[in-house]
């Protein structure tokens, strides 16, 4: 699922796509007599106690989903710590990504602190440094928002040609969570900020010290100093105890064992905002701080690990659309390759710099398809075609793809990453 | 934390409390020279590298949080597979409940239902008797709501005088969850509802086949045939792979593993809303078809499992609140036993028939306090005391105790469930 397959391989010409027969309307299987529903001896668990309320204080998914897990890509790196992998997108539905799945970047492993030794501390340009504790921090105000966080290099393996089989992989370097925290402003508050303090700088804790250099509006707009994601406490491998959280932007950005922020009056270019997380453009000349976030989506079902196994007739398509800059009001969906676009509907909450969940209900005739979604934020921008982005950017970036996803759905549903010319 | 104790022992005269000294504005503790950031050695996480992406292909929670779990009360049932466990509100926040910490209610145990020989039949006054498999589920179209689930007997404890030293106890029989599902109205046009088919009857496919009558007007408003919660698929004590989700109404008719909807014209009548979830009242008589869950909050923050150990100075109160008939657009907060009421900051999405987060900053001056909170909802029904439950309803019940709950804290931070006179 995982190959790397010759790019070019997978370049798909639309003039190879059949005309599409007529739309037959089939009703969806269902009929009374069947057995495995009249025959209670086929409903084992009807007929014993399951397990009580002990069985697990804290519970774990079926056994029957043991296939949904985080997935890394073996030949992308040479190993797992400083590596990634990456949310199963096609076995979600809605806008949250529970804890357990939420794809993993790290530079050094997950370092794991005791909360109890956990100290921030904020330094520089300020008027008083100061270091809080854990318990520090519950006493200041909190807030609850849900954003994505997308990896910078999220889709990257795509700007040459259509690659990874699957939107785990084409897309999975995104979870999206309900956050409490703290607002930054008010910690930078507490200490004071100089006059001529114009960045900061947020530390991990972890073995790869990680560091970027964030304008300093942006810190008193609207980041967040997390200690809860999805209603409980971040996960080790999300930063446990606290994470930076920096809506819309980067992921790289979103500090995890956030242990320090300096304020400082410019940017430090360190490691990871100048070797890695700049485009590398055509010309050789590198953009730098490419923060936001633009609007992207991708079709979840049906696609390379989720094909249509239910034949003709009523078949949902759904998928994700975000945003670093505002919501999502709309997002149309093609099934033929862009000779006809729909409007998909949009269901489930819209909260700025959030996933959002799109469906469209359609019948399928059993011909195949070539499914595509084009994201419209609230600024007006629009999700653009991977070859729009090539003709600015090249293809010497692995970072900022978010070019429109086609897959490829044959007679028999299995779906392929593909590319139209 | 569970034991059972008198609870005449525990009505708290107001009386009694300290005439709170003057408010001493205590700093948070914060200085810039603790080694605990300043030495590296005490940050041992920062040598070494960590676990990498391969660690857990589905994430858990840190090992320094293993005491955030499910509990149940041991004296408070005889087995544990017809008994209940209670989601621990004290260490969560946001609105979102993790699905791990979802509390159970079970009647017959958890059934361990194989997704493939799932089928979900609806029959009775229907034009054309159907069978869906889980694939047919899924050609339907789906939404996502977040909605609250809550027990009929959560806080039924509570009716004779305070009791359970927590609130997971005293009100953790409540989650909030992002579901995803198909509206039931849709699968019951698909059958097609005869003229006098005025009521539902969903049956779980669970040892103990809990069944339960709704009105076909609810079924046919907002109740939503689920599959997903936060994202994924359901968890096992939560029905998996299928349940019915019916929006503000108690939790025993939200029927797991659900295996059949039988269409009627009137009641049925059974076990579970006859012996059980009904209210007896004073006189003898039992209320039936208490339905909907009335406007309801909790302080979690500080309370006798999450007691006050920082001290004098800022100080955050926080908690959530309920309401089955709508939002929450308003919750009070006292600490002084309802001399002084506090308008509640609220923070978080608000949505119909789901959990609220509201919080209160203030200054502790170290002396004792009494905390309740009282929640308004959308329809302006103002959430009562207990006694004034009491004294329409008696105390022969243990359904739908939705009264005010108070907390006591001592100069030590030590919190206690009392009630006051």
């Amino acid at each position: 699922m995982t190959d790397r397959t010759d790019p070019s391989r997978r370049r798909f010409l639309t003039g190879a796509l059949a005309a599409g027969g007529a739309v037959a309307a089939t009703k969806v299987a269902a009929q009374a007599g069947d057995p495995a529903i009249t025959d209670i001896s086929q409903q084992p668990w009807s007929q014993y106690l399951g397990p009580g309320v002990d069985a697990a204080p804290y519970g774990v998914p079926s056994p029957h989903e043991a296939h949904v897990v985080r997935r890394n890509v073996e030949w992308l790196t040479a190993d797992t710590v400083s590596s990634i992998n990456f949310t199963p997108l096609h076995e979600l539905d809605g806008i949250i990504t529970p804890n357990g799945l939420c794809f993993e970047r790290h530079h050094g492993g997950v370092a794991e602190v005791d909360p109890g030794m956990y100290r921030l501390m904020i330094n520089g340009l300020v008027d008083t440094p100061l270091v809080f504790t854990l318990e520090d921090l519950m006493r200041f105000p909190r807030e609850n928002h849900a954003y994505f966080l997308e990896c910078a290099a999220n889709t990257g393996m795509e700007w040459r040609g259509a690659q990874l089989n699957g939107c785990q992989f084409t897309h999975g370097m995104i979870h999206n969570v309900m956050y409490t925290g703290i607002p930054l402003r008010i910690l930078l508050e507490q200490a004071g900020v100089k006059t001529n303090g114009k960045w900061i700088l947020p530390e991990g804790a972890d073995a790869a010290g990680m560091t970027r250099s964030i304008p300093m509006e942006k810190a008193l707009d609207d980041c967040l100093v997390a200690f809860k994601m999805n209603g409980e406490a971040l996960r080790p491998e999300q930063g446990y105890p606290v994470r930076l959280v920096v809506p819309g932007w980067e992921g790289n950005m979103w500090v995890k064992w956030l242990r320090r922020i300096e304020v400082g009056d410019e940017p430090w270019h360190h490691r990871e905002e100048t070797s890695k997380y700049t485009d590398l453009l055509e010309n050789g000349q590198a953009r730098r701080f490419t923060w936001e976030m633009d609007a992207k989506s991708v079709i979840t079902n049906p696609s390379p690990q989720a094909p249509l196994t239910h034949g003709p007739g009523p078949t949902v398509l759904t998928g994700v659309a975000w945003s670093g800059r505002g919501t999502i009001p709309r997002v149309d969906v093609t099934i033929d390759g862009g000779k006809n676009w729909h409007m998909a509907r949009m269901s489930g909450p819209s909260f700025t710099k959030s996933m959002h969940r799109f469906y469209f209900e359609f019948e399928w005739d059993g011909s195949p398809l070539l499914l595509q979604s084009r994201a419209h934020d609230s600024t007006g921008y629009v999700q653009p075609t991977k070859d729009m982005l090539r003709e600015i950017r090249g293809e010497n970036s692995i970072y900022h793809n978010n070019g429109i996803q086609t897959w490829y759905v044959n007679e028999q549903g299995v779906a392929e990453n593909v590319e139209i010319s």
